[in-house]
C-alpha cells in the first residue's frame, strides 16, 4: 500500500504472476491481510482477462463485503457469470442497500431468479427497496436498525441491546419513535451512554431531528447529511411513519460522485468512469461531440460572412482564433463557479442577480487586462495600432459576454429545473464562439482595415 | 425552506426588511428556530453592506456554531470585525478543528491577540494545532476523545462515561491505548452497548484500525475515510501516540471541497467561492487567461504560415475552428474523466497502460464518427469532395491526438507530483489547437486545395 492507501503496482503483479503460474496458495497469502475495499480495488486493477482467474483463485476471499465495495461496471461482469443462488446469498448477507446495488443492475430475468432464491425477509426487503425510484433514499436506507418506545428508560433500551443476539452493530443513534411509529427524537449513543440507568430516554433524545423522505433524490440527501454534520438520520413514509436509516458512510460516496459528476458533465464526459465499457463511453461522449459540432458550424457560418475580408486580410484568420479562445475560456471559468455554486446550494433565489453583478465585475477587470495586453502585443507584432485596437475591443467584449453567459446560462436552466451541468458548457462556448467571431471580424471589416 | 433545504427567498426577504426597519424582535423570532448552519446561511445571502446590520440584531443568536458553520470569506469578514475577546470566546466553545479554522485565517497580529485573551488550556491545544501545516490531519483534528485502557471492562467504560461530565458527547467510537498511549484497537460504540459489562475491552475491540498520521494531507484522509467507510478515526503522532481524533462530519466538507476543486482547477476558476472578493476571484482567474492568451498565440503563429493558402482560400478560416474546437472538446472529455479517475485512486501505476489503450478506444469511435460527419456534410454544402475528405482526415486526426494528450499529459503531471486538474487543460488545449490548425492547413495546402 503506498502512502495514498492504492495497491503498489508491484503488489498487484505479484498477486496476478502468482495466480497466473497456478500458485493459489500464494495469491491468497498476499490477499488475505487485505481490507474488503482493497480486495474489491486489486479486482478493478487486474485486466478484464484476468479477472475470473484471479477471482476463481481467491475463491471466499472474494465475499460479500468485497463485491459491495467493487466499482459497478466491474461487479456487473463478476455478478453476471455467477448462478443466481450465488447472488442471492451474497446480497443475503448485506444490509438492503448494499445488496440493493448489486440487484438493481441486473436484467429483469436475472434479478427475478436472484430473488427467488432469496429467505422471504431478505427477499422482501429488496423487492420494497426496488419499488422506490432510482437514487432515492429509499434505494439508499438500511432497514435494519434500533427504534425504541419514549417511555422506555436507558437501562431499558441497553437491556434491548445486550438480549437480541440478531441485531445489526452499524448503528451510531437510536430513533425514539411514537407508538404508530413515527419518530419523536433521536438519541446518540454517546448520549445513552453517558445516561443513567433510570433515565427516560424522552428525556435525552434530541427533539429536532432530520426527517429523511423515502422518496429524496440522493443528492439532496447528500446535502442534508453534509449540511447538518449528520452521521445517521431516520427515513419516513409518506404519512410519516419511520421505515429505514440512512447512514453517512453510504452518502459519503455520493457526494463524491455528485461532486465528479459535474466536472463529468460539463465537459459531456457521461459517466466518465474508466471501468466503463469502451462502447457506453463512445455513445455519451460522441452525442457531446455532435452538439459541439453544431455550434462550431455556427461559428463557421458567421466567419463565411467575413469571407471577403479575409481574403483581402488573411491575419483577420490568425487572429480571430484568439478572440474566441481566451473568450472561452472565460465563460468556462464562470461556468464551473456558477455549477457549483449552484450544487452545493450557496447560489439561491437570494442571491442570483448578486451572483450575476460579481462574475459581472470579475469579467470586466479580466477583460480589460487581456484586452489591453493583446492590443499591445499586436499593436507591436504587427505594427498596426488599428489592428491592436480592434482585436483588444472584440476581447473585451467578449469576455464580458462571456462572463455573462457562464453565469446566467446555468442560472435559468436551474431555474427551468434542468441540470445546470448538462447543457450549459454547449450554450456558453456557441456564445463565446459565435460572439468572438462576429464582433472581431465585424469590427474589423466596420472600421475600413480591410478597405 | 425549500424542498432541496435552501432558505426561501422570501424568509431571507422578510428576516432583512425586518431588521432594515429596526424591528429586531421579529428578526429575531424568525431566526429562532433556525439550525446554526441555516443561520450561517442566512448570514451569507445577505448582501455584503446588510451582515453588520443583521449579525447586530441578531446578537447572540449568532453563537459559536454559527460561526464555525459560515463560509470562510464570509466569517473572515465577520471576524475581522470583532473585538479579539469575543474571537477567543467564540473558539473556546468549540472543538478544536473548528476553532483552528477560525483562527488560522486571521492575519498574525490578531492571531496572537486572540489567542492571549484564551484559557490557557484551549490556548495550548489551538497553538499546538497550528504548528502543523495546513490542510493536513494534525489541524482537522480534534483533541477531545475517549481513550481506555487495555484491562478495563465494559463497566468500567461506562462508568467512567457517566462520571465525567466534562465529557464531550461528539464521540462514535472509543479508543483503547496502551500504557505508553499507543493506540491498540477500537470499539464501536454499539458494540460496549451491546456487550455485557464484565467483558474487557481487549476482548471486543476491533484491532484492524486505521490510524492516520499527524502530517496526512487532508485529501488523503478523505479518501480513506471513504475507502474503509470509517465514522471516525485516531490520529497519531510520529512516534505512534494517540494525539487526536478525525470525525466523519468534518471529512465530509472535505470530500465535497477537493471533488469542486477538480472543476475549478480544470476550468483555471482559482477557489472559485462565489462568496471570495472580487480582487481573488480576478487574480486567480486572470492568470489563466493568461497562459491561455499565449496558447493561442502559439495556434496563431501556425496559422500565420498557412496565410497565403488562406488568401486564396478564405473557407479554409471559417472550417478551421471547427477541427480545433471539436477536437479540444474530445481532450476536454479525456481529462475530466482521467482526472476524476487518478483523484479517486482508480487510476494507479498498474492500470496506467490499459487506461491510455481505452481512451484510445474511445478517441477512435468518436473519430471516425465526427470525421465521417463533417466530411460528408462539407462535401454536400461546398460541393468539394476533397475540401471534405481534408477536414475529414484532420478532424480524426485531431481526435485521437486530443484523446492521446487528455489521458497522457494528467497521468505524467501526476507521476511528476504535480496536481493533474491545475495545468492540464492548457496543455491539452494547446495542443488540440495547434494540432487542429496544423493538420487541416497543411493537409490543405499540400493536398494542392489551394492550388
Amino acid at each position: 500500500m503506498d502512502a495514498e492507501d492504492r495497491l503498489r503496482p508491484q503488489f498487484v503483479a505479484e498477486v496476478l504472476d502468482a495466480v497466473h503460474e497456478g500458485d493459489v496458495d500464494t495469491a491468497r497469502t498476499l490477499v488475505a491481510p487485505l481490507h474488503p475495499a482493497d480486495v474489491a480495488d486489486l479486482i478493478e486493477l487486474a485486466r478484464a482477462d484476468e479477472r475470473d482467474g484471479l477471482v476463481a483463485a481467491l475463491a471466499e476471499l472474494v465475499d460479500a463485503d468485497v463485491i459491495a465495495e467493487m466499482n459497478e461496471h466491474v461487479r456487473e461482469l463478476l455478478v453476471e457469470q455467477m448462478a443466481p443462488e450465488r447472488v442471492a446469498e451474497i446480497a443475503g448477507e448485506l444490509e438492503t442497500d448494499d445488496a440493493v446495488a448489486i440487484i438493481e443492475d441486473l436484467e429483469e430475468d436475472e434479478q427475478r431468479a436472484v430473488l427467488r432464491a432469496m429467505e422471504p425477509d431478505d427477499r422482501a426487503a429488496i423487492e420494497e427497496a426496488l419499488t422506490y425510484g432510482e437514487e432515492t433514499a429509499g434505494r439508499l436506507m438500511q432497514r435494519d436498525l434500533i427504534a425504541v418506545p419514549e417511555h422506555w428508560t436507558v437501562g431499558q433500551v441497553i437491556d434491548y441491546l445486550r438480549s437480541d443476539e440478531e441485531l445489526s452493530n452499524d448503528f451510531w443513534e437510536v430513533f425514539v419513535v411514537s407508538p404508530n411509529h413515527h419518530p419523536v427524537g433521536t438519541c446518540k449513543l454517546s448520549t445513552i451512554l453517558r445516561s443513567p440507568r433510570r433515565v427516560r430516554v424522552s428525556d435525552i433524545m434530541a427533539h429536532e431531528q432530520t426527517l429523511i423522505p423515502v422518496d429524496m433524490d440522493q443528492e439532496d440527501v447528500a446535502l442534508r447529511f453534509q449540511k447538518y454534520a449528520l452521521v445517521s438520520a431516520a427515513v419516513v413514509d409518506g404519512s410519516g411513519r419511520l421505515v429505514g436509516m440512512i447512514t453517512v458512510d453510504d452518502v459519503v460516496h455520493i457526494i463524491q460522485a455528485e461532486a465528479s459528476e459535474d466536472v463529468l458533465l460539463l465537459s459531456g464526459a457521461g459517466e466518465g468512469d474508466i471501468n466503463e465499457p469502451v462502447r457506453d463511453s463512445y455513445k455519451a461522449r460522441v452525442r457531446w461531440l455532435m452538439a459541439n459540432l453544431l455550434t462550431a458550424l455556427v461559428a463557421s457560418t458567421i466567419i463565411r460572412v467575413f469571407e471577403a475580408s479575409i481574403e483581402r486580410l488573411a491575419i483577420l484568420a490568425a487572429l480571430m482564433p484568439i478572440v474566441a479562445g481566451v473568450g472561452g475560456n472565460a465563460g468556462t471559468q464562470t461556468l464551473a463557479v456558477t455549477v457549483r455554486a449552484l450544487a452545493t446550494n450557496q447560489l439561491t433565489g437570494s442571491n442570483r442577480w448578486r451572483a450575476v453583478g460579481r462574475e459581472m465585475r470579475v469579467a470586466l477587470l479580466n477583460g480589460i487586462t487581456i484586452a489591453a495586453l493583446v492590443g499591445v502585443a499586436v499593436t507591436l507584432i504587427l505594427h498596426s495600432p488599428q489592428l491592436g485596437a480592434v482585436i483588444a475591443a472584440a476581447m473585451l467584449f467578449n469576455i464580458v459576454i462571456a462572463g455573462f453567459a457562464g453565469v446566467l446560462v446555468p442560472v435559468t436552466l436551474e431555474r427551468l429545473k434542468a441540470d445546470p451541468a448538462v447543457a450549459s458548457s454547449i450554450f456558453v462556448t456557441m456564445v463565446t464562439d459565435s460572439m468572438g467571431f462576429l464582433i472581431f471580424l465585424g469590427l474589423a471589416t466596420a472600421s475600413g482595415l480591410t478597405g
